[in-house]
């Protein structure tokens, strides 16, 4: 079986299973291990007091927190789709959908992630498009399918430059990105999201980024879901071993979240509206804090949610009621009355995100 | 069964038997061991010359340690009191008694707190009321009740955010309470001790102690018992998943018993008349002495006295003796004649401990 | 059985058994660990843009990968010395040989070398000879022989000073080797390489071959086959334990890989030739990048190179392929379009490397 | 049994029995193996060149490795005695013998002692003493005893102040040590050695001995066998509880070698003529060459030889050779051609020897 024509569509599902059964974590960790608050014992304020609200692309949010980027194409994610989209509906929180390029070359995918907007019709819906398809395209009008497919408050452009890599059949034109990034920002009305797929930003790419006025970038750095580790299980299934090969050797490549948020944040200054969201294997409400008080502005949780999206509609609710139990904890326990006061807790930062701090000439207030 | 329903007499002993049975130890440590003491190979001086006496509320006793606060309000616990009060009383060494919130609605618990004075008639004991009675009262006339049931030579307020914060029932309202803290100072003629349980106190926090003139910082950091943990096991035994959940995400939150002792003690200067109690995990007469020498005046001992509490007296006496044993060798080996000696003893500060000094521009003389 | 009396033909055969059937490696490792690119998301290049090739002894190769020293002397070796040589000629990269002294004594294995040049006319070849028989030698009319045998581009010099020692048998005499290296750098017309075996070389003494003009300084640091644990595993089959003990002792010994690329590089300035070849464990396409980042122009692997010669022809290709296939997609996540540019990808040195490079007093541009 | 009423000759066959049955080992390690030399490819010399001889107490030695205070006082010992001291004669190294307190009260123990100077009429041999048996006396006459018993090239009085206090009949008075120690110093013709027995010695004790003059500070540090160790299993054979917590408590008190090898040494000076013994868990020729470059002139090992001892004069004299063979290979790969080269050999400090000495403010050339 040739594992390049296998349709885009099944290898969706198969991704889920994947993901949902094989361990393919990087061997890497975040490093927000590394960053630790200092409790405050006399806090000050009352639990009810605390607020966690903020606006996300001119809606109101109940938190800072995001569903983040997974899937739709099939029957299965359609099912996973309009599970998540209850739930971020009826807890006010964004999500952002998969990739959508497949509904281009089939439009009877479309509902898989529209079912997204029906269930969740007042909250903010990112889209999503790889960049490979904006390298390729002469022109952009194919966005306009992708925003109108879920009325998407923004659009994602994720880029996977190694998962494209290290598969044979993956795009290995780059040349010429940032200018058709630019061409497309200047093209749509809505916010545009840079995302990467858990390799990490750094501050010398965010600047590039900055510059042309992306509205959000979402570090999705190294810690969480390795899509070489998810390739090389793939590349076992088919028997491919040279693409083995390369997972192995690619496996825990990329920035650490933590080191990718402060990379951002360091280059972020009072003259641009660029804005971070923190991703990459975060895994609770105390790394969620973590994450917005090294820089991000929201958190975005993917592989845990999708792990109780398979469980069920109860699922999900219990852990977003955890996880906003433990930022609204977390933020008691650090006197933190809302999210900007979060922003300047105490923390130490040690080990071996002090020591790239230190390499990469990244100046951050502990204070 | 509703653990909410569980009347607080009966939780004491659960407490009780919690900690003696399951591992209730935050996995952290208490960061002692990157305390370094030089050894002093030609002390000078004789090891019946060493001096552990010192004052404290006002009496004298035998030695830096005190029996940590623990427990009462049952017949139980009222055993482990009256063992633990003829030790103190023998070694001539201060007591803390448990929380006393319990009297104020079953007065006839009374007699399992004042069974530690009757047994301890000359040595300073510490009552101890909790923030949230603190918080929650219009006026402090029931503090009467509490000195008076032990004759306390000094009230402690125990902090225990973070144990109210996971438990579904437990008080959310801290708004306020430095403000009830001073009125209280003001208005009881003893003095006042503020401790933590177990999460520590940050420099910051402790500035405001400082200001309104508490007399006593117990910090209770991390390293030892885990009331996170504990709460974990509450919940594992009725089945609580959510607050199970809280309890891993929380388990070791806290400053490092080392750490905290640093930071207050970076912040008492010649002007203020606090003193530092170190405690949280400390285990043998070596830490306690590890515990003086970076700036707390007594070490208190809670769960390693419990234990041999449940042994039987003859433990606790030997336990003490064994403190009193190591912490007269300790100073030996550091040439320090007396407990002022010690806290000029050379050390060495290593590792995650070195790393916090200098992240939160703690300056420490180690000399 | 003395270990002495076993002709040198045979030994090269006991080494190639050993090296493929023990663990001779070094515990310590090369410290590349402790190199770690900076992910670039947006590589602005084409994976067909990057180029790999450079010159190498007045040829042009394909790609910095060389095929390190290794063997000769014997029929089994003569048939790996024709696979390897066959497959760099067909990608046109570098192969060293293993040492030659062998055919000044038994000029019948001349031909165990030759057959390189015969498989691999068109690309650098270079020759090799151990100090011993430079030191020992009162003129070098035999390195023509050396070098005739192979029409050699270079001629290297190894130097194995640790295995002579641990060697009863082994030569002692160091003194006045500079002063041999350069006469005999005087009198060939070829480019000379200066390697070692396993144990790096320090700043120090690369001082003094830059002074000299040595073309190529090969590092060969620690970090993959120890020669002392081959020695120790020869030690062991015929029950010398006084070696044995020393095969312990020194298993260790040497500079670990990165950091000799480091010291070498750290004085090389504009005024010098001298190059670097990286070696010492090098095992995949992205460590050769990283050996190139920290200084070396060119990499080059031995051990793994024996082990898919054992296996066959078709085996040493895949390898190759692998090597070149990890290099280019590693230059690609750096934004690298060729070699030059990868020397400048920002990276993040970390821990004992760190360490070392401090200690040593060695300035390293990260950027 | 009551441990107190041993005699003490068994009392020395019962350590010996535990040093070589028992896990006696300090937890902690000496910290050599943060020492580490750079390698040399280019020594320059030759292996017969290098001289490891120099003078100890006016005698010429072979190399500067010192068979370390061991036993005496029964037969057992004396065969032990017997046995090191002809190859301390045959390799022409110096010997120190254990505690000859015992021939004050038990005459017909001499020639337990005097065995050595028998056995090895030529080589420097060391008398010991307790500082106990200093202390305690009123004049020191009945040194000239001990010097006599073996016709001491010089004096060591050992300093076990741990061993002391954690044995309730040890001595516990050591106020105006240093005034015996410089009364004993004017009285003695021959030279003094002050000696640790596995706990290190500080630079600020160091001073006081420079001070005095003292001839040799031998620095015993931790990483060797711990006599606390030693004691605890005593106290367990005789079922000894508080001795045995003593005993686990303080097991690993103490300044590793290396650490107390750099303090000592940052502490003499041009004017001073105080010289330094490394030693304390030293166990091969690598390690004594370590030693010597951080500072020390010799370097005692006395449980290796111990061990050796046991096994027979065949087993010594091995274990010398190979001692001397590891220290002569280690000058050799370091391009030192005598102990003064080797002192200036280029090293690297890392992790926790590093930490210790920014801590301690000691400034050591690692050039």
């Amino acid at each position: 079986m040739d594992i390049t024509k296998i349709p885009i569509k099944n290898r969706k599902d198969e991704h889920i299973l994947l993901v949902s059964t094989e361990n393919i974590e990087s061997h890497d960790t975040t490093w927000l291990e590394y960053v630790k608050f200092v409790h405050n014992t006399l806090p000050e304020i009352n639990m009810d007091d605390i607020s966690l609200s903020s606006e996300f692309l001119g809606k109101k949010i109940s938190s800072p927190i995001i569903i983040g980027a997974m899937t739709g194409g099939t029957e299965l994610t359609k099912k996973i789709n309009a599970k998540l989209a209850k739930a971020a509906q009826k807890y006010q929180i964004p999500m952002m959908v998969g990739s959508q390029r497949v509904i281009l070359d089939h439009p009877e995918t479309k509902d898989t992630f529209s079912i997204v907007r029906e269930n969740a019709p007042d909250v903010p819906i990112v889209g999503n498009i790889g960049m490979a398809q904006i390298a390729s395209s002469a022109n952009f009008e194919y966005v306009n399918q992708i925003i109108e497919n879920i009325n998407a408050d923004a659009l994602a452009i994720h880029l996977n430059v190694i998962q494209e890599v290290i598969q044979p059949e993956g795009d290995k034109e780059f040349s010429g990105t940032i200018d058709k990034i630019r061409a497309l920002k200047n093209q749509i009305n809505i916010p545009l999201v840079i995302k990467e797929t858990g390799c990490g930003i750094s501050k010398e790419i965010a600047r590039k980024f900055i510059k042309i006025g992306i509205d959000y970038i979402d570090v999705a750095g190294l810690g969480g879901t390795s899509w070489v580790a998810v390739e090389y299980f793939r590349a076992k299934k088919y028997n491919e071993e040279s693409k083995m090969d390369l997972g192995k050797t690619f496996w825990d490549w990329g920035i650490p979240t933590a080191a990718s948020i402060l990379e951002v944040s360091s280059v972020i200054d009072n003259s641009s509206n660029t804005k971070i969201i923190g991703s990459g294997g975060i895994k609770n409400g105390m790394e969620i804090a973590k994450a917005i008080r090294i820089g991000a502005e929201h958190a975005a949780i993917a592989k845990q949610f999708l792990k109780v999206a398979l469980e069920g509609q109860n699922s999900i609710e219990k852990f977003i009621e955890k996880l906003l139990r433990e930022l609204r904890i977390t933020m008691l326990l650090t006197g933190s009355k809302n999210v900007e006061d979060l922003k300047h807790a105490p923390i130490v930062i040690s080990s071996l995100l002090k020591e790239w701090l230190e390499e990469r000439k990244i100046d951050f207030n502990r204070y």
